[in-house]
């Protein structure tokens, strides 16, 4: 599942996308068969059948089952928060991760009303990263090893992986990430993050234009902008996303921080993200932008913008339910209810 | 909880909803004080801590909990199937209620993943309502009952209400009683149901143009409008409405016919669904538009339209969620949290 030792450690994370599995069409075929089958109206369940479809697609199941779900929230610190570009100061990021852990915080709470497994990964949370402004974030090892680090949220035997962050900056740093992959100016990707006023959010959008203008002409790869203009817990999701993909583990992804880091991996192969599904629309405004230009629309949309995997956690119930739906059906047959009359 | 033996059974009705209690002004208060000090930026768990506000305000409860929530069916048969305004046979109804009880519908399976209990209440299958088209569905004794009967639905102690409805023929039934009481052409108000072709949809807007003629002159009253146009599950979705207010019972409900029956309470009163929410936006093309009448934006929007409390029961999840968030997390003083930097 690591990258090997050998080569330049982003051409390790070229190749693993070079080899990612596709769906499976024999699972996706007797998934079908059997939706067909069971007692409701063809297409009567919308988006629930395609999330069983899904999850059958990915685990290579023709039964899908979500038995052993985790929620990784992946944790940072940013080196741009010196510039002031949020609401709060950088030592809650650890006061957090220590809420998360004393069980207090709100994904917690999801979690149990789900039964979600939660780990939490705390990625050097003393060393920030470099101020954007006027340096990488990361230097290209530090990138790939965070990456790698980030592949281990999928160990463990799961069945549905979903994938969360926190770290004070960050929507500032997924905002630079967003612009660097997609372009346009820094206002279109900028919001209120943790709840800047309309004063800060012009600040913040100065501080992105000033990244952007600093790594000018290194941003075509992908992983260029992912490492100069992102951070360690979006490094470490992009990383994870695609070991699920190489362990066949279908992977729900958060709001505009976390697509953020998908859509890396998006830029360097449309078909990079095949295995996900976007658990909620961020009310951070250029969220929906973002999930436009990856051409996906997310499950739930209930205005949160908290972060921490809450969206996608929620959106772990529906999927949950999804598949005991497949699973747990009877058929026309079986029930002895008649078809359609013609 | 049920109406009295005296007066006309329609003037009892109206005497409950005269009666109706308000929201719980010192709990939403209370709520929100917590609200504002648990560990997250305000205002980041949108539509999350509205339910939690919402249960506290009828619950009358400090602290809102989901410890007995209820997915309650009511099915009935409708004498307008004769006209062919279905997909399915109308012995369909009754073989459904088997298949809820034999534990193998989309139903049983989302109360499972959800931990929901679930009574089905089975309304004189055998006796299906007059046709619409040249009679009246009940007559007021009838309808009245079957509100009475409704409001057994909220026994047992519980402390949210799911109403979900089965009964084939009953989108159109629905249509007729959203057009009685809003008015405009039936064509407004018709959809596929669980499967109709255009000529099915015209044919089907054909047969409510009809019985709006038919019933013409006597639509004032919405509670003529439900027995006149509407069907035996809409009447007991309507009774156990009223009877969760009065009881002060949170309700959840359902998609375009459960909707059509809260219509009615709503039209004798813009307050009667004050302590409901809409679960999930109906692939019926017409639920939206009933909503918008009503003011209202469900939960959920994930293409479904099968009914039997589907979607209200997968927003129950939300909704237990949402309890769970506000219940469990951590204040900032508890967890040693900065605040927002000042």
């Amino acid at each position: 599942m690591l990258p090997s030792a050998t080569g330049l450690p982003f051409d390790d994370i070229r190749a693993l996308i070079a080899a990612m599995p596709s769906a499976d069409a024999a699972a996706v075929a007797a998934v079908r068969a059997r939706e067909a089958q069971l007692t409701k109206p063809a297409g009567s369940l919308g988006r629930m059948e395609g999330l069983a479809e899904w999850l059958s697609a990915w685990q290579g199941r023709e039964v899908p089952e979500v038995r052993r779900p985790l929620v990784a929230i992946f944790a940072g610190n940013h080196g741009v928060t010196r510039h002031g570009i949020s609401a709060f100061p950088s030592s809650v990021t650890q006061q957090m991760v220590e809420n998360f852990a004393a069980g207090g915080a709100a994904i917690n709470q999801i979690c149990i009303a789900y039964d979600l497994g939660l780990k939490v990964f705390d990625l050097a949370l003393d060393l920030p990263t470099g101020d954007i402004t006027v340096e990488p974030a990361l230097d290209e090892a530090a990138c790939a090893a965070t990456m790698a680090f980030g592949m281990e949220a999928t160990a463990g035997g799961i069945d549905l992986l979903v994938l969360g962050e926190m770290g004070i900056g960050n929507t500032t740093v997924a905002a630079a990430v967003a612009a660097g992959l997609f372009g346009g100016p820094a206002t279109d990707w900028v919001g209120p993050g943790t709840g800047l006023d309309a004063e800060g959010v012009a600040h913040k959008a100065a501080i992105v234009q000033q990244a952007l203008a600093c790594h000018a002409g290194h941003l075509d790869d992908p992983l260029e902008v992912l490492r100069r203009l992102g951070g360690r817990e979006l490094a470490a999701i992009a990383g994870a996303i695609l070991a699920a993909r190489m362990s066949r583990i279908p992977v729900l992804i958060d709001g505009y921080v976390a697509t953020a880091a998908a859509a890396v991996l998006w830029r360097l192969d449309h078909h990079a993200l095949d295995h996900c599904q976007f658990g909620h629309l961020s009310a951070e405004p250029a969220h929906g932008l973002l999930l436009a230009k990856l051409g996906r629309k997310p499950l739930l949309d209930l205005g949160m913008r908290l972060g921490e995997g809450s969206g996608a956690a929620l959106a772990a119930g529906l999927v949950k339910a999804a598949a005991q739906i497949h699973a747990g059906m009877a058929t026309f047959a079986q029930a002895g209810v008649s078809g359609r009359s013609e």
